[in-house]
């Protein structure tokens, strides 16, 4: 695609890899990549550049989201409430007795994409059962990392699992762009047996796959791991799968069966101790911290300080919004900061700096596409937000950080931007069409809706 | 005023009293107070009646802050990240130094009721210095009950403070009506001295004033009441006060003073154990719960769930937005969900259903206003406030109230009643003219910068 350049003129630019500008500018080339950015006054201005004066804004690197679950958009509020073992049989129950198609989940994808794009998201990092992710963020122009889950507690299942892998990932990497990558996700412990782990690691390392996995979120993961106890437990061995304690931790299990070694992105990560901290550093391994979906599900608070302290890259993510229920990373870093202040009794920690950082350029480190995008940096590819500054929920501005997480919300993001392509402007996203997209998303939300009363019937 | 009836209907009414109705409505009748509520089909429409069809949202109360500080606008994020031991010197370094005058703070209190109406607040309790928000609340057509503050460590100042605080309320109660009403404040245990607390008591009980209290918030005043230690003890011997051990907790305190016994308002309550519990319910003390405020500044999780449990009425607090930094009700009960299942690790405390109440009805109950206020039911005033749910960023709508408090945001607010009278609407304050406001809080914003800085100069 041939674009014009376009120059950016906005009140605040947050370069994030050098403190604020007042009054400047940003100059995208013809290519999509930064081509300058400093005070507007020294940004120049090419002939044949378009010029966008976002006024009152700030203009930052696009908000790297490195943990959803696009697919599960008309999922949103469906499972509230219920304690975590339940959680898990109700959406797998919901998504059975739906009998959504592939269409269905397209769908969802896009909702998702386009909710993303409106509340400043450049990059997803999605983890999916379907190839429905992908496509949606074709669709949409995002960047994103998809990871093809792989599922399978039983030792017996690790070949059928991984050939099953295998020719998904096939399928989807035909459909890799510069901006859409794939990558593989062995689901989580309790849906994978060691052997599956052992298999997996292997052949991400054979085919230079990116992994993830949830791991380290519950206290029943947790006990089903140490010591092969409680409801995941329980159920496991209900469908004849036993279940002899498997290592000290999660993190212990991951680097026994070879998943630490391919330098996991690990989401969650809530029960991880100084021995685990040290594992996941001395093996490179980054982390999605995801605050709200881990508090709302009672799981607790990660120790994001003890984990940045140790070295370890952390990225935050939103979850899915069945869990979350929003896709709003400025509201997930103000989270994480009144999570670790509680936790360690501090109003200090985790200035607003610190959460620019981890909502842009760490989030694209534990991705590993930092040389890429995550701070306005010339030569960088350009993925842009902006974010109104104008309410009469912002003002005054004191400090544009602070402004950014702790008086602007998701809503106030204004402009969309990857690789120097607009993909939303005051309220509409350029690329889906969401109006459209709504009869269909509600109909499979009904559909999900009926399952899962069908399935559990609720009183009242 | 004279106003129309107008019938407002809504995909959703919340009447709090009873279960959400699907495609209902709320008749409001020419003297502002609520006629009839049901499905849509049951509620009449009477000829001279104005029609407001707000399609997809959830028409509700109007949503009660019970604790805010509305003059304090323009210190918006001037104190983040401080300790709090150096979070309030610097407040009162930065007031003193700015020397900003009555209309300053007039201005501010100003902004925050717009504000307010924005995120569909039809009532704030506010703890104020000055007359500021009283006048503010006025103009902008709020129910507000705004307790005028008194401080005074010295025992020695204790005649000298009363004096004042009675002066003033004597000029802010002539200035009641029927929706903006008057009460006192004794701030807090580290500026009041206990003898001020006695004689404030008296006051109170001898004119019938409504009491709120900051209390029993951070680890400092703890500190300083149970042992006459730590910063503030020292603070106040530095200025020739004596710090003995006062009381076994502030609530005990509070007690001993004759405080409780006026069944005030309590601010914060963090720091509050069974024998506080205890005797908060004995005297029917009510409590408005800041949980971001709390975590922000480091003071931790108040024991919601607990005070709950003992039967303490609670509502939701924004505090000030030198805290916060925003008043947000809906983003504030996420908050105390999120706190509590973080407290108690459970996934399931605190359903919307519970969220729903702590901002309406129990907090009309907090001020004693519920006869008024608080939930939609024929005869109350029309407090009201309308929220979309037709954003991306909330469909699908499974249940309600969770969209309401877990998907919308307080910027999905399209429409704030009190008593009849539509205060906002569709993004517009139709009581205050925001735009003219802002050069003046922008200099009164620079002047407190400035005052900052001066007082601590900042590196960096």
């Amino acid at each position: 695609m041939t674009l014009r350049p376009v120059r950016y003129a906005a009140s605040w630019v947050l370069p994030v890899s050098a403190p604020p500008i007042r009054d400047g500018a940003v100059l995208v080339d013809a290519r999509g990549r930064i081509a300058a950015v400093g005070p507007a006054a020294a940004v120049p201005t090419p002939d044949d550049a378009e010029r966008v004066d976002l006024g009152e804004a700030a203009l930052l690197p696009g908000l790297v989201n490195t943990h959803c679950h696009p697919e599960l958009a008309a999922l949103r509020g469906l499972l509230d409430d219920l304690p975590f073992d339940d959680w898990i049989p109700t959406l797998l129950a919901a998504k059975r007795g739906a009998a959504l198609d592939h269409e269905d989940y397209v769908l969802a994808a896009r909702w998702t994409c386009a909710e993303a794009l409106a509340a400043g998201m450049t990059t997803l990092a999605a983890t999916e059962a379907s190839a429905a992710a992908a496509q949606a963020c074709r669709e949409a122009g995002l960047r994103a990392l998809v990871y093809r889950e792989t599922f399978g507690p039983d030792p017996a299942q690790a070949e059928a699992s991984l050939a099953e892998l295998a020719a998904a990932v096939d399928q989807l990497r035909r459909g890799e762009t510069d901006l859409v990558r794939i990558g593989i996700s062995p689901h989580a412990p309790y849906t994978v047996s060691d052997r599956l782990f052992r298999m997996v690691a292997d052949y991400a390392r054979a085919e230079a796959l990116p992994v993830a996995v949830h791991a380290a979120e519950s206290v029943v993961e947790v006990e089903l791991v140490r010591a092969g106890t409680g409801r995941f437990a329980a159920g496991l061995r209900a469908r004849g799968i036993a279940t002899p304690p498997r290592a000290a931790s999660t993190i212990a299990l991951l680097e026994a069966t070879g998943i630490l070694g391919t330098r996991p992105l690990i989401i969650h990560a809530v029960y991880v101790d100084a021995d685990d901290r040290h594992r996941l550093a001395d093996h490179g391994a980054t982390v999605a911290h995801c605050p709200i979906a881990n508090a709302r599900l009672g799981h607790g608070t990660a120790p994001l300080l003890e984990m940045l302290e140790r070295g370890i890259v952390v990225g935050l993510g939103t979850d899915s919004v069945a869990s979350n229920n929003r896709l709003d990373l400025l509201e997930e870093a103000r989270a994480a900061q009144l999570g670790q202040r509680v936790r360690h009794a501090s109003g200090t920690l985790l200035p607003s700096d610190e959460l620019l950082r981890l909502a842009t350029i760490d989030g694209a480190r534990a991705l590993g596409i930092d040389d890429r995008v995550g701070t306005l940096e010339p030569g960088k590819d350009a993925d842009l937000c902006a974010v109104s500054f104008a309410g009469c929920n912002i003002v005054p501005v004191h400090d544009p950080v602070s402004a950014l997480f702790h008086a602007a919300r998701g809503s106030d993001v204004v402009l969309t931007v990857v690789r120097g392509r607009i993909l939303y402007r005051d309220g509409r996203c350029l690329t889906l069409d969401v109006e459209a997209m709504r009869p269909r998303l509600d109909a499979a939300a009904a559909a999900l809706r009926r399952a899962r009363d069908a399935w559990r019937p609720r009183s009242g």
